[in-house]
C-alpha cells in the first residue's frame, strides 16, 4: 500500500497543513465531557462544521503508541515495521549530526564513590556549563580503537555518545543500573552483530572513569538506550513534498528529521510557532505544526489545563486557516487522557478541512463528533493517503 | 480472504443483481447538495427505506481508481495485485479472440509523408470501412517469424494487434510518439523476457509501412498500450457463480469477460438493457448491469446531466427489482464529481436490498445518508462476500 501510495504521488503547488495536538484524544470526566469537549474552540468548530470529522486509531485497535510510533504513523510509515528508539528521536531532534548506520546512545553523568559505587545516578544534576566542560574533556582524550567516539552535551548531567563506523548495529544492553550502591553494568550484546558496540560501549565506561577521576560530582558516565540510526525513505522521495516540521520538542523536531523535513528553529511558544510558519509558508507544500501542552497536561492528569491548552490551540487557528492550505488536517499522535495520567489506546478524533472535503453534519470538533464523522474511522497510517488526495497529488491508479 | 470467501461459496438458485452506476459518487453543488441528493429518484428511496446503504472505499483510503480496478474491487479482487492493463480491458470489451498469454496492443492508422514523416496521427479520421480494407490488407501479407500476428478493426481509424505465441510479454514501449512531425518510436522492451515483443511489434511496424504504401491518407500504424493478457480466476471458479454482464461500453465489457462473466450484445440504451437483464434472467445467478452516463457526465462538468442521469437509472429501478432478486445491489466504481470534472478518491455509497438485508434508518439513497448506513463502511473489495452471504450462497466457516 506505501509503495501504491509513493507510485502515485505527484508533485504540484496546493499546500497541506497537519497540525497535531499532542495526546489529543481524551475521557470524560466528573462532567462527562471529554478535555476537548469542555474547551471553548469556536474556531475548531468553525472548521468542523465546514470540513469532515473521523477517527484515527493510531497503530492497530487497543495499542497504546508512544509518540515516535503515533507520529510515523500519521506520517504514513507503518509503524509497527519502522520501530524507531526513542535515544535516535531525541538525538536527531537536538541537532546532533547524526548519519544513518551512527549507534547513538542516551548518557547520564553520575557519581561514584571511592569503590566506584554509583551515589547519584545524575551527579548532583550538575548545571549545564558543567556538564559541557566534561563532555570537552572526554572528546579530548577518548580513543576506542576500531569507532569513531563522540561525545555531545545536552542539558545539565545529560549528554549524546555516538558510535561512527562500518557495520556497527545498536542492540546492546544499558550501563545504568537504575540504582544507587552498585557498580556501573557491562553493557551486554542482545544479538551476536551487536558485540562489537558492546564492547565499544564497555571500553568507553572503562576509559571515562579514568579521564573524570577527580571531577567530582560529575566522575562517571552511565549509558542508556543504545540504538543504530537507520534512515527512513523521505518525505521527499515517498510523496515528492517539501516538507517543514514547526515543533519545540527535541522528540518531534527528531521524528521530522527522520522523515526528511527541514526542522525550523527559533521559537518556543505557540504564537512563535505560528509566526515561524507564516514565515515559510511560500517555501514548502507540506507543514507539520506541533502543540504539546494537551498531552503534558493530560500526562499531568491536569483535566482542566488540558481544556485550557485546547483553547490555546484554538486561538491561532484563525490565523492558520488564513493560510488556505488546500487541506488542513488537525488531529494528534495518541490520547493521553487526563484521568489516566498516561498515553491511551483510544482512538483519536481528525478534522479534516479544505475545498475538496465532503462536508458532514458535525458541528463541533470533539472524540464524540469524530465517531459520527464522515471521514469515517481509519488507521492513522492512511492519513497521509487522504491528506495528498485532498490537495489533488495523486494521480490516477490504473486505467 | 479471497481463498477463504472462495472455499465456502456453493452453487445454489438465488440470484444476485449488481447495478453498477459508473462514477456514482459526487460532491455538493452551490445547492450544498450533490448530484445524487439533487435527483428524484423514488425508486431508489424505496429500496433505502426498505433496506441499507453503505460507504464503499474503491482501492484504498484516498486513491482515485480509473475503471479498471474500480471494477476489479467490486468484483472480489485485489485491485492492487491485479492491475490490468486498458489496452487489454478495452480489446477483450471489443470482441477479439484474445487468449490468456496473447500480448495486445491498440494501433492507429496514420498518415506519414515521403520521409515517413507522421503528418496526421489519425490518418484523416477515416471511416470504419477504410479501417477495415486496410485491415484485411495487413492480415493478408504480414508474416512475422516466430510470432502469429494478427490485426482487428475497432472503429474508424483504430484497430487492434494481436501477437500469439509462448513466453510472450508485453512490457514494451508505444511506438506512437503523441507528436507530428518525426517517425514513428521504436518498440523498446521495459524488461529482458519482454524484447521478442519489441521485436516483433517493430518488425510489424516495418512490414505495415511496406504493405500500406500508396494507401493514403492510412499508410502507416501507431501501436500503444501493449500488454500481455493474463487469466485472473474466473466467477465461476472462484464463486460458483454463473454470470452475466449487461453493459454498452467496449472497457465493462472487457472487465467483465475477464472474469468469466458471458457478456450479452443487442442493446445500445439503459432500457434496452434491461430487456436484456429480463431475457436472461432464468439463465444466470449473477447479473453485473452497469449504467455509464453518471460517470460521463460526471466528466463533462455537467452537474444537472449528472443528476438527471441518476433519474433515467432510477425510471428502471422498478422493473429490476420486480425481478425479485435475493440481493440487490447498487453502488460504483469510483467518483466523479461534476465539480472536479474527474474520477476521485471520495468513497462510494452502497444499496443493498434483499430479503436478508438487515435494515437501517435511511430513508434515501445518497452519499451522506450512505456514511450513516447500517452496511457501514468497508473496502469495495469486500462487498462480493457479502452479496453471496445474502444470497445465501456462503457455507459456516469452521464447526
Amino acid at each position: 500500500m506505501a509503495s501504491l501510495i509513493d507510485s502515485l504521488a505527484r508533485s504540484t503547488d496546493s499546500k497541506i497543513l497537519l497540525l497535531v495536538c499532542d495526546g489529543i484524544g481524551g475521557f470524560p470526566g466528573p462532567s462527562g465531557k471529554t478535555e476537548l469537549e469542555t474547551a471553548q474552540t469556536p474556531n475548531l468548530d468553525r472548521l468542523a462544521r465546514e470540513g469532515s470529522l473521523g477517527l484515527l486509531t493510531p497503530v492497530r485497535p487497543g495499542i497504546t503508541p508512544g509518540s515516535g510510533p503515533g507520529h510515523l504513523g500519521l506520517f504514513g510509515y507503518d509503524p509497527i515495521a519502522n520501530l524507531v528508539g526513542r535515544g535516535v528521536l531525541d538525538i536527531l531532534g537536538t541537532g546532533v549530526d547524526l548519519r544513518p548506520g551512527d549507534v547513538a546512545a542516551r548518557l547520564n553523568f553520575c557519581t561514584v564513590d571511592g569503590d566506584g559505587k554509583i551515589t547519584d545516578r545524575r551527579a548532583g544534576r550538575i548545571p549545564t556549563s558543567e556538564g559541557e566542560k566534561r563532555v570537552a574533556l572526554l572528546n579530548a582524550n577518548l580513543k576506542i580503537a576500531g569507532v569513531e567516539a563522540q561525545v555531545y552535551p545536552v542539558k545539565e548531567y545529560r549528554g549524546t555518545l555516538v558510535l561512527r563506523g562500518a557495520d556497527l548495529y545498536g542492540n546492546v544492553t544499558d550501563t545504568d543500573p537504575q540504582a544507587l550502591g552498585g557498580l556501573p553494568l557491562l553493557a551486554q550484546a542482545r544479538d551476536a552483530r551487536s558485540a562489537r558496540v558492546a564492547e565499544f560501549v564497555n571500553q568507553f565506561q572503562c576509559q571515562a572513569a579514568g579521564i573524570l577521576k577527580g571531577h567530582e560530582p560529575a566522575n562517571m558516565v552511565l549509558v542508556r538506550g543504545i540504538d543504530r540510526y537507520d534512515a527512513l525513505p523521505t518525505f521527499q522521495e515517498r510523496y515528492k513534498l517539501n516538507p517543514v516540521c514547526v515543533a519545540t520538542y527535541p522528540m518531534y523536531r527528531g521524528v521530522s528529521k527522520l522523515v526528511g523535513m527541514r526542522v525550523l528553529d527559533g521559537f518556543d511558544t505557540w504564537e512563535g510557532q505560528i509566526d515561524a510558519l507564516e514565515r515559510v509558508w511560500n517555501d514548502h507544500d507540506f507543514f507539520f505544526l506541533h502543540y504539546k501542552y494537551t498531552d503534558s497536561n493530560g500526562e499531568d492528569g491536569n483535566f482542566d489545563g488540558k481544556a485550557k491548552a485546547f483553547e490555546h490551540v484554538d486561538s491561532m487557528i484563525g490565523r492558520i486557516a488564513a493560510l488556505r492550505p488546500a487541506v488542513f488536517a488537525v488531529s494528534g499522535d495518541h490520547s493521553t487522557p487526563s484521568v489516566l495520567k498516561a498515553h491511551s489506546w483510544h482512538p483519536v478524533p481528525l478534522l479534516l478541512w479544505g475545498e475538496h472535503v465532503f462536508p458532514d453534519d458535525c458541528t463541533t470538533f470533539d472524540e464524540r463528533a469524530a465517531r459520527r464523522g464522515g471521514a469515517g474511522h481509519m488507521l492513522s497510517q492512511d492519513l497521509m493517503a487522504l491528506l495528498l488526495a485532498h490537495a489533488l497529488k495523486l494521480d490516477k491508479y490504473g486505467a
